[in-house]
């Protein structure tokens, strides 16, 4: 939309049960453009996707892409923290044959907003797409090594110095500081989608995440053991705003609730495990909350 | 570049020595294009321009883009501050014609970087415009009203509130303490333009500045009572690059210099006052420090 292609430009490409992009799929689809003349130019792939928190096979769609000639993006803004950590890194297998990658690393890597990368694997393409060589703001003549000037790198002019909120960071806690932030999310999301399993009235959207995301619906006592009909599931989708509404009144929690229309699911809660400071205490208080809040729904 | 419609379809229109658009000029090639088919869509004005601190006629704008139907954008991100100000606000007469004006707060404001301001005069605009209407987003089904959720008006997404720092700024200083602020940028650039006509070795580039900015040469002794030959000019044009790099060096001061090649202009110094905090004493540094800087060049 903002590059002016237009969103008839744009091709969705068919997600597996976990939300992970269709290799084959994609093939298909770049096939049926190519024959009726048009042209691929970008896969976008997702490392953490926003909802399901699903890791595209990033492997399987640089074969594609390659085979096409076609770039392949990869949109890690929330699931790159994954390369921080030796645990999680496998995630992101591959990472190195896609041609640019987003990482937001205030979303998990313990960053404070905002503090975004834009990697690209060609030297001095972003000067090449980007510069405008503005006389009056980047001068050649000084007397330093003007290569460090990276204003022309980019889109934005003036603003802040996010990078050396990261950089600070980074030397503050070292590698394994990094690394330490994003197994701890990763843990956290494990040891709450644990506990739902084992507690009644909560029911997972996906039986695992692979990101530090837990999508899942509350189901309050005088909705259990009931035949699922349509007409159920209605009165499910207005659980999450239900209970949302008290915890924002009451102040004790802030969680988001979506629903997912292009996998068929009506509202269900979404937790995003993402800060540094959370433990195990705190998942139990997730479960404990709800159960009380939902408690005479 | 950015939206897609190519530099091929960005018209440049004169400007007069003070670098303000000319109006016949704009309303010319509005016309030429019509003849040729085109569809001349925006205009964009500025309001205190980067380098010379031009103010461009926004009434006289306005009228040309009133009679063919023309976008009148104003880009007023660094001179929007004057009008804060009773005593400046008339370089902006009829800013309210204009359809769209940006404005940085963190420029002449006194906002810490970023606080920038995008303004239309038509309500609902920005939601037709950029939302996206992302479910997993924006739910629509909240306990209070959601028409305060600004997140879809916008291009982008997750990002600090920048708003909020401005909102505090303006209810701890008031109208009046947001107008001294410019009033004093203002006063101080008078001031230093009226010191620098009065000092050897000071040229201005204009005869006045409409804006808090001031663009000048520096005249090395050496180099005065000369014939200006191109030349000489190709000398005053390494005074800029070698005074500035002595200040890098003593870390005494920090000055952006520049040429303006559209006006055949040659490097020389551009100081922009902005700080609220400079007073006489500042500007009376700035001449002697560039005149100790440069006396033996």
């Amino acid at each position: 939309m903002f590059l002016g292609m237009g969103l008839d430009s744009v091709v969705r490409v068919a997600t597996d049960e976990l939300g992970k992009m269709k290799p084959e799929v994609l093939e298909a689809r770049i096939q049926e453009d190519l024959k009726m003349g048009h042209l691929p130019a970008m896969v976008m792939a997702t490392a953490g996707t926003t909802v399901l928190g699903a890791y595209d096979l990033l492997e399987a769609l640089a074969d594609v892409c390659d085979r096409y000639g076609v770039w392949l993006h990869c949109d890690a803004c929330w699931g790159g923290g994954a390369l921080l950590s030796d645990k999680h890194r496998h995630l992101m297998a591959a990472v190195h044959r896609t041609h640019s990658l987003a990482w937001n690393f205030h979303k998990m890597s313990g960053a404070p907003i905002q503090s975004s990368a834009f990697l690209v694997n060609e030297k001095g393409l972003m000067e090449e797409c980007n510069q405008f060589k503005a006389e009056y703001l980047f001068q050649p003549d000084k007397c330093y090594d003007t290569s460090y000037d990276i204003g022309d790198k980019t889109v934005q002019c003036g603003r802040k110095v996010d990078s050396l909120k990261l950089w600070l960071l980074w030397k503050a806690v070292g590698d394994a500081g990094m690394a330490a932030v994003v197994d701890n999310c990763f843990q956290n999301a494990q040891y709450l989608a644990e506990k739902m399993k084992q507690t009644d009235g909560f029911r997972l959207v996906i039986p695992e995440f692979e990101c530090a995301n837990v999508c899942f619906w509350y189901i309050p006592e005088s909705l259990r053991g009931q035949e699922e009909t349509p007409d159920w599931w209605q009165k499910i989708s207005k659980v999450g705003p239900a209970i949302k509404e008290r915890m924002v009144r009451e102040g004790s929690m802030m969680m988001g609730y979506t629903p997912l229309t292009c996998k068929g699911h009506v509202n269900f809660f979404r937790i995003i495990l993402a800060n540094a400071k959370s433990d195990r205490t705190d998942m139990d208080f997730v479960v404990s909350e709800i159960e009380r809040l939902g408690k005479d729904l």
